[in-house]
This record gives C-alpha cells, sequence and structure tokens, in this order.
C-alpha cells in the first residue's frame, strides 16, 4: 500500500485537522467532534449529512451557505455514531428544525435515525431523506435495497438552495422524496480502493479488466470484462440509466464523478461520449458538472450520474451560487 | 495502461470538447483551434497561459473573470505551438495588451516568444512573465534552469487580480517578475504518470519506493528512498523549501497540490502535517489552498507550493473571488 499518511489509526483526525485549519473563513469543527459545521449558521432548516470517512470531499466539502449546515465523518467506509450525528444536528439547528440527508446504508440508516429520536427528546424537528441513487444492483454488500452514491451531492445542491430560500421542514423533506427518484447513478471501477487499516485493494482486477456497476465501498457491481473504449463505457452506463426511467426524460443534467485516483483529462474524454450519447437519443443536457465529489479513497473509476430535470424546475438550483470548499 | 479513454492520438480533442460542453456558461473553445476563453472579455490587460496537456485542471480551468483570458493546450506533455499561442493572445487582446505566463520549459518559452513576435507584427502589445518555482533541481529534462510547476497557479491568481482591478501590462509584468521568485514548490512521487501515446509509466519506482524532487512530466527528481510516513515527506519538502528563501518568511500561503492519482484525504492529512511544522518554525500560514491544480496525468504524489507573504500585499488577491471551473 501506497499512501501519503501517517497511521491508518489516526488518518481520519488528521484528514480533519488538515481540512479545517485550510477552510476556517467558511468552516469549523465543533469541539471535541467529528463534526465539521459553517461558520455563519443563518436562520433556516438545517441540512445534515455524513456518513463513512473515504469520500472526499463528501461530505464536509458541501458545507458551506447554500449547501449543507454541517457533516459528520465516520472512520473510513464506516458510519457515523449517533451521538456523533446528534451533534452534527444540533449544531445545525436554528429553531427551524434539520434535515437529514442519508446514503442508504443500513449502518448510516440506523444511525441516523437513532440521533434523529436523541434530538426529537430534546423538542429539535428532524426529518430525514434517504438518497438511493445506485441503480447498478439492489440489495448489495452493507445495504438492503440500492445504494446511496454521487447523485448525493445533487440531493445537498438542491435541497441546500431550497433551504436556503425559507422552504420549511416539511417542504424539504417532500422535495428530497420527489428529487431521488429522479436521480440515478451507475459506476465502474479500473482499480479498487485500499483501505488504510487493511493494506491491499479491496478486490483484485486483472491489468485488462474493469468491473460495472461497484458501489463506493468496493461492493460487488454486476460484470466483469475487458477494458473497453470510453466511448463503449459510456454507452453502457448511460443505456442503462436511461433504460431505469419510466419514461426517457427529455432533459436531464449529468454529473460525471472520478473516484479519487482517475485524472480529470479522463473524466472530461468520457463526458464528451456521455454528451454524443445523449444528442442521439435526443436528450437535452441542461447542466453539467465534472470532478471529484464522492470517491472512494484511491479507486481508479467514475460514476455517471443523470437528474431527470425535464418538468422539474432544479435546474436554477443546481446553478445557484454557493460558499463550499468543494462543489 | 488502464485508462478510461478512446485513442491516444485524439485524447487532447476530446478532453476539450469535454470540457467546453461542461461550462458553456463560463468558457468557449475558439474556432479552430486549442484555445479555451472566457465569454465575457472586458477591457483589460489580456492574460494567456497554457502549455502541454496533462496538467488538468492547469490551465483550461483557470480561464474566467478574476484569472486567465485564455488558455491554449499543447499535446500530451508538449508545449502548444506559436500559431496556436497565436490565436490565444489575438483572442484575450481586448486593446490593452497581453501578458504571457509561461512555465519554464525550452519549447514553452521558444514557441511562447514566436508567438509574441507574431502578435507584435500585428500591433499588440505583449509581454511574458517566465515562472520556475521548482526548487528540486536546476537543468532538468525539456529545460535549462529551474521549472515551472504548480506554483504558476498562484501567478495566474494573483496577476488576474491585478488586470481585472486595471493594472498595465507593464505593470503586470513586473508584479509577474516581483512574485516569481517568492514561489517556492517541490514535489514528491509515489508512482509515475503514464503517457496515453507510450502506454507505460515514465519510470518505475518500486512498491516501497518514492521519489523527492520529481517534475510534472516525470523528469528526475533528487532522491529516492523508501516510503516514509506523511510527517517525514512534509518535513523533507518544508524544510528545503524553507533554506531556499535568503531569508525565513515571517508569513506564507501554502498550496498542496495533488499529482492527478492522490486521493484528496491524502492531501489533507499532508497539509495537516504541513502546517505543524509550520508552526513549530514559528512561520504563519496566511492562504491554505488543498487540490488538484497542477497535475501530471495519473501521477500519484503531490507537490508543496508557498508563497511568501511576509511583506507583500498578495493575500488580497489569493482570497479574491473569481468565476472559473477549478481555483
Amino acid at each position: 500500500m501506497k499512501k501519503i499518511m501517517n497511521n491508518p489509526s489516526t488518518i481520519v483526525e488528521e484528514m480533519l485537522s488538515g481540512l479545517v485549519i485550510s477552510y476556517p473563513e467558511m468552516i469549523h469543527q465543533v469541539a471535541d467532534s467529528r463534526v465539521v459545521a459553517k461558520n455563519d449558521q443563518v436562520e433556516q432548516v438545517g441540512l445534515v449529512s455524513g456518513g463513512g470517512s473515504g469520500h472526499e470531499p463528501a461530505h464536509a466539502g458541501f458545507v458551506g451557505a447554500g449547501m449543507l449546515s454541517a457533516a459528520v465523518l465516520g472512520d473510513v467506509f464506516t458510519s457515523p455514531t449517533p451521538d456523533q450525528i446528534h451533534i452534527a444536528i444540533k449544531e445545525a439547528d436554528q429553531g427551524k428544525g434539520v434535515l437529514l440527508i442519508i446514503k442508504n446504508y443500513t449502518g448510516d440508516v440506523l444511525n441516523f435515525d437513532m440521533a434523529k429520536e436523541m434530538a426529537a427528546m430534546e423538542g429539535i424537528e428532524v426529518e430525514s431523506v434517504v438518497v438511493d441513487d445506485d441503480i447498478a444492483v439492489e440489495n448489495s454488500t452493507y445495504t438492503a435495497g440500492k445504494r446511496g452514491v454521487a447523485g448525493t451531492v445533487l440531493v445537498h445542491k438542491i435541497l441546500g438552495d431550497a433551504a436556503r430560500k425559507g422552504a420549511s421542514l416539511q417542504e424539504l423533506k417532500e422535495l428530497g422524496d420527489r428529487l431521488v427518484p429522479a436521480i440515478k447513478t451507475i459506476g465502474v471501477a479500473l482499480r479498487a480502493a485500499t483501505v488504510p487499516e487493511v493494506g491491499k485493494p479491496g478486490f483484485e482486477l486483472a491489468e485488462d479488466e474493469i468491473e460495472y456497476g461497484v458501489g463506493i465501498h468496493g461492493e460487488p457491481g454486476y460484470r466483469r470484462e475487458k477494458l473497453q473504449p470510453a466511448k463503449v463505457l459510456a454507452e453502457e452506463l448511460v443505456t442503462k440509466i436511461l433504460a431505469d426511467y419510466p419514461e426517457k426524460p427529455k432533459e436531464v443534467g449529468v454529473l460525471v464523478n472520478g473516484m479519487g485516483g482517475t485524472p480529470l483529462m479522463e473524466l472530461f474524454v468520457f463526458m464528451n461520449d456521455v454528451q454524443s450519447l445523449l444528442d442521439q437519443e435526443s436528450v437535452k443536457v441542461t447542466f453539467h458538472k465534472v470532478g471529484d465529489f464522492m470517491t472512494s479513497l484511491d479507486m481508479q473509476g467514475l460514476s455517471l450520474t443523470m437528474i431527470d430535470l425535464t418538468t422539474k424546475k432544479w435546474q436554477e438550483a443546481l446553478e445557484s451560487e454557493v460558499h463550499t470548499i468543494s462543489w
């Protein structure tokens, strides 16, 4: 294992420290916690997300005006504990309630739910939205149902915009629940991630092999085959995602997300192929985003996310200005 | 070689296409060229940079209000041709002259100089600043003197701010020439980059080996040794950079730059160690930046850049708002 680190057992604390010292004008670490909160909390519904570490910049990179109020970090690929999530809820609460945005993993759902109950006992109104955008497989490792992956960041963005504009907790919950089925993602891996505490890749792919549909913790996908040109990868992912909509969308937003070890050049080449395919399908792309948003440590690969923008007025929310580290 | 691509010979065109379709509200490709320009050119001195591809997001990611007017892309690790640079100069010129920001490689310096002469013959006033921030080695592959690397992005930012505020061509040239010696960088590689046309890494490092001082095209560094903890890497780089200043700076800005294949988690761990070392040295860090800015394809590793902010008033210019893809 070749990583720039000191000790697997302190890597999350050191990363968190590096993050908060780098952007003190924007965020801070809540004392004695693994919670990153925005400095200027305003009177609005608080938005809290989080999950295991190793997905940077998610979620702390999306804390700031127009996106999250606070993010809570677990160990690498491990849900944060209920008490930590509880701290994040208290930090985010400005008297208007708090919405939790949870990626669909059994551990996360359980722990966020427990934290919700702890906060409710203190009189904080809390609702939650569970994101399960990964259409690759059902009932994967770590979860019942579909997994929550890169599309979660679009949920942060759109709900963050609505919260800033004064939406109520109930309105945000309803918006979130409408939003999630409109967002679909599939990933492809060229090389697995190496968890620092483990020291070797989560699975092995041969030098000419890729795997479609892997999760962001190295969960199994749905097919392994020889490395294909970007066009072929794009066709596989675009076709599967479009087919998963009840009706083919007329307009979409596209997020091409790097997994942590993939250069930007390759992500742009892939976006170019996605655009060509969607042009052929007469699907208009009205929003594009390319970069690392929801990574899997040093995994080489990417995921493609689409959001149906045909009838929904989410375009403006996606494009609004934010003040975060990584959007 | 495992890359998400179609054909090495078209990778730059495809990347460029993917880039411009993704951010049409901000940038466009100048017709029949490899020039990316900002949409809303305003009356100011034009700033042009560029170089070989493979360093994304440099330089096209820094085109926009408050940074570059235009960027010109060569083939992978190959200088753009004078005619392409000439197109960029013409695009950037708004009647107040154009400043070229050139990384110090023999090919780039030659080609940018030829383009400057071509533009001068058309009556466009052009000056240039050559950035040679890499203090690792002198007279490396591809260059006489020191190489230009990640610190170039800080030059884009500070000159971009000054140009926006109305500085004249001569003032920008003088500011650039004062700025360059204040900026110092060293890199360290864990794994070399693979050029698509070549198909294998530029050099081999053993599974437990790193190389200090490598360039962004895989040029040799100054020492190879066993992989060290992040703290030790940080100490090596911080010590070398501080020693290179005639007098130890009291205040610095720090840029921790990923080389393309390095996860953000590791960059933040490293930044945390750099901050501790500078605290011990009583050097105050008044500006931090962490991420991928000047990459080397899929190289695993990072570079550390410092800018002396002791007496110079560049803080505000570093912090000012910009409208670019990647700052």
